[in-house]
């Protein structure tokens, strides 16, 4: 068991009505005033915003709002969301919304508590923030995790660059999690924070890291659980347990729990990150979907035991001890299955991702070839350009 | 899923040397004077406390230190901590032990936060703190969870009561976890941990609540990996893999984790802490295991779904559908023959318990017939009264 930092400070407030109690969580806060930060229409259609407006009304809290996030939050309306922070002296942002909206507002808060700083500078890693602003979420998607991270994802629509970076200012203050306000989510947008959540587990237990069992069986807990509740959910729009553990599932999938004692690095989401900075209209999750079955059958090899406990513990297989790629080429079959009947597609062509633009997103992906991606096996310019054709052709 | 508030702040660092960081983290906290507290002569002799004196001598932070502690920590001690911390303006309370020093050092920073309240009336409910000191942990004991937990539990001796309290002034603001600090618990030491860690889960387990199978199978991974991390540790002292699992077991199995959208009471604790409150030498995970197979006995029939659930998840047995009560007995005889194989007591006659003081201990837990305890199975004094015959006459 690798040495490790466990840090979740995130205050989860979950279930039924949480978010009337907003206005009072806030009010702890003594903010001087707020920014509540949100996406599209929909938060106001559902008459969310005007339940989070009217909450902070009752506690005489001042607000100002910028809406707008699109899913991969762009850089412009940050810079727009931190320039209202300091003309309005906003020292508290409200996330209404899912994992865009709530990295929006991560950046905001830490761009507008720098102000010295290029807030773009913090996704580039050229520095790390080392102070925020004080921050929530409302959260409406179970999906990216977000809320408990320490991570926050943005694209720049000049660049074309998809860049996320981790730190402690990354981490929410508080989240408050109702299950219901994810009824109305979409089957296609169920499905894909289904994809998402299980990934963020799946990713971490394919990090080397040794004998750290209680790790593992925690992970192979969320994978089992979120494939469980994606079903459930799919079934039943409106099935509160469902949506209550495929939300948890999400905020655990990404807090740091399921890495705890093993090395760290999302390899698929690396894939990812440049499907969807290449083309937007990807949903990240359907992009995960797309790409994980051809990686896991690229690298399987590197670390057989370690595969076959996956097919055993989550896929609930007989490993053939004699020919052990059988029983995991089982798993990942069983799992492109999965994905296929869930909606989600399991190859690049699906998604309308262009032949000739393969080589193009392995050399994004390998920063033109200056970096690799570490794990059992070491990922090269070759490996990740093989990987993209094979997601390409896959059925 | 019951709706409920998790919050975690405690920052754990966890791995070999980590306890050579104290000073620097420590340092974060700009302290004015630091409390070492401590227990006995072992951390003394082990060479931890001059390890951690050095750390923070490097860092120029001023201390005093207060040692002693003993197992069921005592209020006489805390009083006089508090007295320490404010004749010498001590305003950081670093423990260095195991959950007896965590406690008391908790309860120590709790009353010199609230000089104008007797400390004594947070273990009696009279009231909550409101603040408390800063304070942190360098963990010896994997057992208590109290390095990442909100409670604290501290026995009156004068009038023979072993109180527990929780609130959020309970949690340590870090945790330095080094397993290797770990390697000289005796085996009889080592055993009672594992017992009090499944513990706290299994206890989670049976309280009620619907439809938390997330939250369940993450219980299950913790009960399972710390059975297996306790046979390893007992097996090799120095396995510095086995005492990993066991301490990191030990944070998670009290921090709120496997309680997430269930009811929450400790039902078999409060049977235990009246016994290891009138016969202190007992330790307290040794009267867990004696009690536990008992009030699993008596209880298991008001919800028996729930207890083949655990047979099949913790005990990989079969269920007998048309006999399901075979299939919990069975489970329960297995949970019994693990305990007497790690040399655990498994009835309270072993533990040296008098039969005339059965009727006194099932009145204190009762607080005299003024209270039942909750649970699928509601007990009032005539069921305690039962369970603790039970025990004492078990094999």
């Amino acid at each position: 068991m690798l040495n490790f930092v466990y840090h979740t400070p995130t205050k989860v407030y979950f279930g039924k009505d949480e978010e009337l109690n907003v206005g009072k969580i806030v009010a702890g806060f003594a903010p001087k005033k707020v920014l509540i930060h949100y996406g599209s229409q929909s938060a106001r259609k559902s008459g969310l915003l005007d339940k989070v407006k009217k909450s902070l009304d009752n506690e005489n809290i001042k607000y100002v709002e910028l809406g707008g996030v699109k899913p991969n939050p762009e850089l412009p309306l940050v810079k727009k969301g931190i320039e209202l922070c300091l003309s309005e002296g906003v020292d508290f942002v409200l996330a209404v919304g899912g994992g865009s909206v709530i990295d929006s507002a991560k950046d905001i808060a830490n761009g507008a508590a720098n102000p010295e700083t290029d807030v773009w500078d913090f996704s580039l890693k050229k520095c790390v923030p080392g102070k925020t602003l004080k921050k929530g979420a409302v959260l409406t998607l179970s999906a990216a995790g977000s809320e408990m991270s320490d991570s926050c994802v943005i694209t720049n629509p000049e660049t074309g660059e998809k860049m996320g970076y981790s730190c402690a200012c990354n981490r929410m203050d508080f989240a408050i999690e109702n299950p219901e306000l994810t009824y109305t989510v979409s089957p296609y947008q169920t499905a894909c924070g289904a994809v998402d959540i299980a990934m963020h587990t799946i990713e971490r237990y394919f990090c080397p890291g040794e004998a750290t069992y209680l790790t593992d069986a925690i992970a192979e807990a969320v994978i089992k659980s979120t494939i469980k509740a994606g079903n459930d959910c799919l079934a039943d729009p409106n099935n509160y347990e469902a949506r209550a553990n495929m939300m948890w599932a999400s905020s655990l999938a990404h807090n740091g729990l399921t890495q705890c004692g093993r090395s760290y690095m999302l390899t698929v989401h690396q894939f990812e990150h440049e499907v969807s900075g290449m083309y937007p209209e990807i949903a990240h999750g359907a992009g995960l979907a797309a790409l994980w079955c051809s990686w896991a059958r690229y690298v399987y090899s590197a670390n057989i035991s370690r595969w076959t406990q996956y097919a055993a513990n989550v896929w609930n297989l007989d490993v053939d001890y004699e020919h052990p790629e059988r029983t995991v080429e089982a798993a990942i079959d069983m799992q492109e299955n999965y994905y296929k009947s869930i909606g989600m597609p399991t190859n690049l062509k699906a998604l309308g991702v262009k032949e000739e633009d393969l080589e193009k997103l392995a050399l994004n992906c390998t920063r033109n070839k200056t970096r690799e991606l570490p794990g059992y096996k070491t990922l090269g310019y070759d490996d990740i350009l093989s990987i993209y054709k094979m997601s390409y052709n896959a059925d």
